[in-house]
């Protein structure tokens, strides 16, 4: 998949990867960005989230990202700071930009110094390798990935959104982190780009849950270049689009999981508890099992909603699966076998009516498997 | 284990499991008791729930309790409740009470009407049986439970506190349900029972997770009918230690668990801080599933604090896994192979300083392991 015009990325290997597989990313823009981020709500925040955020607040431009994988850097203390630190500068210096105008990512195991020598050598290397095509980028950001996630969306006025992201697959285990970039060549103000992102990513990226656990590197940014004008809503619309399209193939991908589970709830008081509310579904353990068993438990979706912290009365509210009526207030009989049949496929739909409202929202989340509990039954050791 | 004196109690064969197992408990005391509830935050709570609240608000003294496991009674409608208020009634009748003393407790399948025709056989069944030995009942209301579960404590002046519980096991899937009963012959005061109860549930029952999927059906109780002299204290203590006892079983005992995890914290800004954190330690899927794999991945323990809600800074932070320090505001070196030998053990205990305060407070899990999944995939069908 072809960048939008004017950004170039690329993916090397710097050997921080015990696989020694591409680690390294850089993207570029040929002028500088508006853009918007949003971070880890997690209270151990790393090192690049905290730059991350600390660039976000000066209101500079962006005109670059570089990526590594293989180590998240995080909690690894002033160290820790002083090498995202560094990392900025080396692919500034690389690209004849201000470190100001580079934002830094990491990913992967936590706890462990990032070695800065291995980033010497690979930020120089991923320079010098800056493309038009997004695959070396999306491939080298990923890592317990089984498969690389981009997505695309062209505008009308031919202006393009291209996103690319990681997330929750196999290889190294103790990472969940998510990380989210998408550029455009649209128009797009920052004031606009700003005040609609946290809309976005809580209906896309925050809308996905693989094992509960939030990762302390999370990270999904938005570049927009100016170069290709576009209508305003449509090139918010095209982002929310692409986002959602990485969401989905994060939760696809989910460690060891083998179906997508998409849970759309309607009735809610409001668009949060709705999200709230489907996202407690999809998060399930128990429910996550049973949808890997193709078991039509309905009993533990209600369980779920009834604890989603969302306010319903369960007798107005209703539910079905794979388009099964099995609970109208009460419980439907249906017919399990036909049920369950129709849940052996890779995508399982839930849909909710809490009957307290008008909003609605959609959560995604995979099944839960032997394979996850294997995968991250021993990592670091 | 003999029940304190003036208690009985029963389990019989009512035919409600499917494994052909006993699955009515009755408890009754010879003279009306003071006591004590908590129930389940679930909304979707189940038929016995909202009446045990109700008998809760009413002031009334408390003399029997009917139990049945294999069915929930939960999200059933209005038929539910009337199987509910019957169950009560056939109770109530064999031991020649009111209806309003005695109450009921389900647990089982969610969403299937409970058969009260067994119930019928069952209830005078188990009046027949009533007797001195915990055992029946304790194995009674056992669902997926591999263990039965009961503890005991022995006050200086002769009064006792005997508990039973049920939760976690393996065998009906869908019902990681909570029950307990503490039933104790001293004299408690109902105010200073009611009083002291949410904070003894508090730091025990609310203080275990398996999988993070409350229950509808959960309840705790306790019934002190006074016949024996006791400080009020050391009574309250009584109660709180043969609790803290039961919800160790619960969490040893979890679903497919080899292992019982200790979370200690301490450094908190407040107990229910302490409590939070440690409970998001222990329910953390990821560590649960490193802690299988005698993992001393610590990265997980900070991301898990990190998402807790608890306001604490990571570099004033500290860990270590049985009583190894592997963090301490950055990094420790440490020997990842004795690390995880240590971990190669059925108790592994992880000691957290925030940094933040000075509450302390400890939750207890399991492993997560590939037999949870099994377990889990498929039940109804």
């Amino acid at each position: 998949m072809i960048l939008p015009s004017g950004f170039r990325s690329s993916g090397v290997k710097a050997g921080i990867k015990k696989s020694g597989n591409p680690d390294v990313a850089l993207i570029h823009s040929d002028v500088p960005c508006a853009w918007a981020l949003s971070t880890t709500q997690n209270l151990a925040a790393a090192a690049s989230v905290h730059r991350a955020r600390s660039l976000y607040s000066s209101g500079a431009m962006l005109q670059a990202i570089v990526v590594n994988a293989g180590n998240a850097n995080c909690v690894t203390g002033e160290q820790g700071v002083r090498t995202d630190r560094r990392m900025a500068e080396l692919a500034a210096h690389e690209l004849n930009l201000e470190a100001l105008s580079v934002l830094t990512a990491s990913t992967g195991v936590i706890g462990v110094q990032l070695p800065i020598e291995k980033l010497e050598v690979g930020i120089p290397l991923a320079a010098a390798a800056l493309g038009e095509d997004v695959k070396a980028a999306a491939t080298a950001i990923m890592t317990t990935d089984l498969t690389m996630k981009v997505a695309e969306v062209i505008l009308s006025s031919g202006a393009r959104v291209v996103g690319f992201c990681k997330g929750s697959g196999m290889i190294h285990p103790n990472m969940a982190t998510m990380l989210a970039f998408v550029v455009t060549d649209a128009v797009l103000e920052q004031t606009a780009l700003r005040s609609t992102f946290a809309g976005i990513v809580a209906r896309t990226f925050n809308a996905i849950t693989v094992d509960g656990d939030t990762s302390t590197n999370d990270m999904a940014v938005v570049m927009a270049s100016g170069r290709v004008a576009c209508d305003a809503l449509e090139g918010l619309e095209a982002i929310e689009a692409v986002m959602r399209d990485l969401a989905k193939q994060i939760a696809r991908d989910g460690e060891g999981a083998t179906k997508l589970l998409t849970v759309n709830v309607r009735g809610a008081p409001s668009e949060a508890d709705a999200l709230k509310a489907a996202r407690t579904v999809a998060g399930s353990s128990l429910l996550k099992s049973a949808v890997y068993g193709n078991d039509p438990n309905w009993g533990r979706i209600l369980a779920a909603l009834g604890r989603s912290d969302v306010t319903f009365e369960p007798t107005q509210a209703s539910v079905s699966v794979q388009g099964i009526a099995v609970f109208d207030g009460q419980p439907l009989e249906f017919d399990k076998d036909a049920a369950s049949s129709a849940m052996r496929c890779e995508d399982v739909v839930i849909d909710v009516d809490l009957g307290a409202g008008s909003a609605s929202g959609t959560a995604w989340g995979c099944d839960l498997t032997e394979n996850y509990v294997k995968i991250n039954a021993e990592y670091t050791t």
